[in-house]
């Protein structure tokens, strides 16, 4: 099935195998209902960002979008990712879109003050 | 008014302004739903732990509660969070629980769904 564009979610990896995990459950709500989505990691963890895309390729896909696992826009968003798609772009023929990092989208902010009500209520409970 | 525990939203921080803007604006629905909440760096940046946990202590209160707004717990997270907490703790004579980052919390996982479904309606749309 071809799903243009493929979703990416970028997450920065780590060596730290219980990190990528977090991002795995993280990601899970997307990937079971985003056809075709991926993750990948822009270093240290497998699929790297080169590998979902050579995949896509060969799936037909020629579109991209990835949407970056990261509160904030630093160093790696606004240098490290667009020189990584320029080469990717370059190299597979292939577009490639760079979302907003997901921080910069309401929902988040509001998930997070919901995150802290929760953390409130489950401290008021007998232990 | 006296809010125990007081709620501290943690950020790693950054010397770049725009960074830490996103992270005000992640912090607004707590810190204005959340009686006596504050945001704070980890490094790089002000207010500090150390300042807040000081001006929490200024106002009487002894029981502060971080919730990290960190995807995954790094390093950071596992090691140089946890000794500032303790040294923190000494020096003011508080108490300091460090609750879960966010990214463990599955509301953050479904509103990253929410965020890819709205960034795919958005290209959808005519320019």
């Amino acid at each position: 099935m071809n799903h243009d564009p493929r979703i990416i979610l970028l997450a920065h990896g780590s060596s730290d195998r219980r990190w990528c995990q977090t991002f795995e459950k993280l990601a899970t709500p997307t990937l079971d209902s985003v056809p075709g989505s991926r993750i990948a990691y822009m270093e240290l963890a497998e699929p790297s960002l080169e590998t979902i895309i050579s995949e896509g390729k060969n799936d037909g896909i020629t579109t991209f979008t990835i949407v970056p696992l990261f509160l904030a826009a630093g160093r790696h968003l606004r240098k490290d990712v667009p020189g990584m798609i320029e080469e990717l772009q370059d190299n597979h023929d292939v577009t490639i879109t760079l979302a907003p990092p997901i921080g910069e989208n309401p929902q988040l902010g509001n998930a997070i003050r919901d995150v802290v009500t929760q953390e409130l209520e489950r401290q008021k409970q007998p232990a």
